[in-house]
């Protein structure tokens, strides 16, 4: 089945983040593709896959940055599929650069910004579900399943304390 | 027509920010409810409209609210609709408190976050329109629509200067 | 004798922080339950726990939570017994997000919150025992003792250095 | 009927955020009294206010602060009374230096810190009757009282948009 | 003559902040164009200004904008001339989230970052200036009389306290 | 001869930075005393420390703390002597609540405040001096020729790249 | 009578701030001189009003300076005397830059920081008379004196709450 | 032949940050040179250097620094030559400190900076390049190739994942 899903990221360092995403898509049983695509280094590359997305079965993308994280931004200029961005942790400035970079975009162009590092990659791949879930009752359902076993081995975590 | 999109703020004087996204909304014809719920001081209320709002034909939350917000946190603990979260400007932290509070969320429940303050609440809406386009073309080709006429406007504003 | 203290924390993960917070009640006598209340994976059982905590004899509920940390404020306001917030620190922000998240709680619903991390959980469980110690002579002096005990420790330790 | 609460502050100029917990306390009906205690300009004075508050009948002490804010701490130092902090807000650091000053104390002495500014302060007059509260019948039914004023006042507001 | 800075900026509201760069140009009698060039809305313009500019006779770019920042990162991997970048003043987060846009860039792709506002936009034109310089005898001699104009300025001040 | 300078921490933990405030005074043969005073564990000791400090002969004091660091101000409250604040580093928020809880002092107590950790103690030892050498040439001139040798020192160190 | 203190400023501008050093002197008897002088604009005269003001009588240095702030860093580097960093508020970021660029010497040159703006600036006026008065009994007393008034003065403001 | 950047950092510990600056000059056959060139320890050396940085052929300064970073702008203040300025980064502050002190230069005296780090110092190496390649077609073709060599080597590099 094609990709339902892209996830892209700055660099290929990012993917020790970004496999949280991929790992919570693998779960749920939803299709996607992975690259590595810089809005720095490959600039003209970044604008083809955006603009293209669309027209190749992407419904969702989500884009992962870390630092001047450009990257979901300008993706997100380039097409009106939901874009999703995930900041990486950055050893210097821990990731608040990244956050910064990513969630304040300008009035005309929302990037869907989630929580700095692992945390919100996992929960980029679960918000990319949950969007895809709008019309589709079968990750919907998949996803209520999902939060009712985590809710049951939250509560029986207390025995462990 | 029914409301697809649910726009909710934690204060009534989130609504000079919030009526951003209904202006959008508006503009792009899609329908939508607006209501004050507190996290803080209607919990209940706000855990009975997050649980049955997917029933009652919503299909995205947006959800606004300032300092320690919890509003679209604890929304999307209750509902696998797409939450965005607008982070409210507040006049001692200039809103850092507010988008802390609203886009660190623990892996297994995100909140799709947005700048601080209007341009936040626009692109909120923006943001709602782009999910419910995933699978309505009518609001795509809106969507692609305002994109154009913001870039014409843009292109000739060198003129201006 | 029944608990008098609940000590609540939003994941397992935060018990090494909250531990300490345990230790003190244990060092003054005090009776305690802890228990892992999760405000994002938890939601309802969360609502439950603050709303019957008074009846079941609890007089001061301390919450532990790190990140976007909802649970201290989302217990207060379902309760009207004091809450004791502890901004658990975070790999990311160093809890800086916990913090303002705890802290930053709109006028109607206070959390009494104390410093980030271990600090922060061991002056919990201090400050619950004042709370306590308002009406209760018995722990007020077990709190005086203790502070007597470290005053003598201090002025030791120049000799230390 | 004497004082059952103690707020004071730094400086005359936090006067007008900390007659917003005066004014809760008032509709409560908790008896305090109010004074300018300056950590730096008054240190003995606050020694023997803090040694005294106790044998005086106070059982909960509030104290605002703003920048280099050494009162509540200081005062926590000297007493084992709760005592709730309120980072008044400043003109440089908008109030974030007053809040680390207050919050982040050693383990040992804790302080109850609220939020920054007016919010803050409301809070404070809050927490003070919530931990008298715990012992006071009247009180606790009055701040229920209160809360379910506010629920009802944020229920109607919705018709304000 | 043709012109050898090019000071382009995300928004027609960035023009107060922006003409002090082209103030300084004025005065030093570099030519220069300044234009309304958009990362987010205007991208593919973006593109093809930076990609055409060193064949039109540009040789420094001077690129402004504010929150999410991307125009002079994203300009700067479209041409290898020398981009400075002016992080604009914020409402929200006063420019702190501009610079660390801007600034942030990671290894392979420099932007030259100046400070945020006012006074950044003024360097700006001084740095391009001191730029072309580096080869332009008559330029580094004005830049020279210029520092030696404010040297006597300032030192005359001091008769004004 | 006795003590010129006292070197004061809030816990026998800031040993570690404080000896760089000692270590310099050795060497530039100033005689200090050490000792901990803690602001929050022995608030009297410290007030009686502090007033008493000029008369032992006592002319300079350096405190050190960390966190809600109140003993550097509380110390200068108590004393016209002049006080040196050193803010130790802590493993939550780095020292910035350190630094600003110290330097943020109001009107009419100052505390002289030093760089975050070890740097910031050898530059209060060296402080101490530069104050002793205000009317003692002999430290005067052994600072000038330390100054010297660290030059000389730099001077020297290119050939090591 | 030749001045004991230099207060020195980076630009005409930070007069507003700078002059509340000047009162303080005034008030004691301390005479003082004041000058611009800038680090950026005035380097060489920078250099050598630090290098030749301890022959000239000086005493103490006040330096006062926002943004990039590296007048007090760079006269302490030129000089053994004291020198006292007030960080002058900017309008972006509030000082803290300010703040930053000055009390984060590395180790070997000590800048005394005082607080961020107006109360940053009397205290440094003080401090200088505290350095002053280590050796100087006649402004011992009268700091001594102003303490007193000061303490007289807040301990009757109770009244007018 | 001569060289044409001078790289030079405060302390020697620097190097392992700066030595990124000239391992890309040495790649792309950019002659330079390279020294520890203290604001603070060396003051007279430091402006003898940016004094006469022109006239032995230099045309680019690049300077690192750490904590209250005064090198980069007080060489600026000292030269008409374009002075990149790169951030160490400091234990404490993470290079926070070191990012503002010289990016925030008043209006006059601009200092190039890039980011925080090893990546700031590969990208001012970078940065002088383009600013060389201005007028010079051979570093101008030569940063092309590097950018098209890595283009290439990222896209390649999404197989790994």
């Amino acid at each position: 089945m094609s990709a339902l899903v892209g996830v892209i990221m700055g660099s290929q360092s990012d993917w020790e983040t970004m496999k949280r995403a991929c790992d919570v898509l693998d779960e749920l049983g939803v299709p996607y593709e992975k690259k590595v695509v810089s809005a720095h280094r490959t600039p003209d590359y970044m604008f083809e896959y955006a603009e293209h997305a669309a027209d190749r079965g992407i419904r969702v993308i989500i884009a992962g940055a870390g630092g001047a994280a450009h990257l979901p931004g300008m993706v997100a200029a380039k097409t009106v599929l939901p874009v999703i961005g995930v900041p990486v942790q950055t050893s210097t400035l821990n990731g608040l650069d990244s956050l910064l970079s990513i969630v304040q975009m300008p009035g005309g162009v929302p990037v869907a910004t989630v929580a700095i590092g692992k945390a919100g990659a996992t929960n980029a791949g679960l918000l990319a579900a949950q969007i895809l879930g709008v019309t589709d009752a079968d990750i919907r359902s998949k996803l209520i399943s999902r939060r009712e076993a985590i809710r049951a081995s939250v509560l029986g975590s207390s025995d462990e304390l």
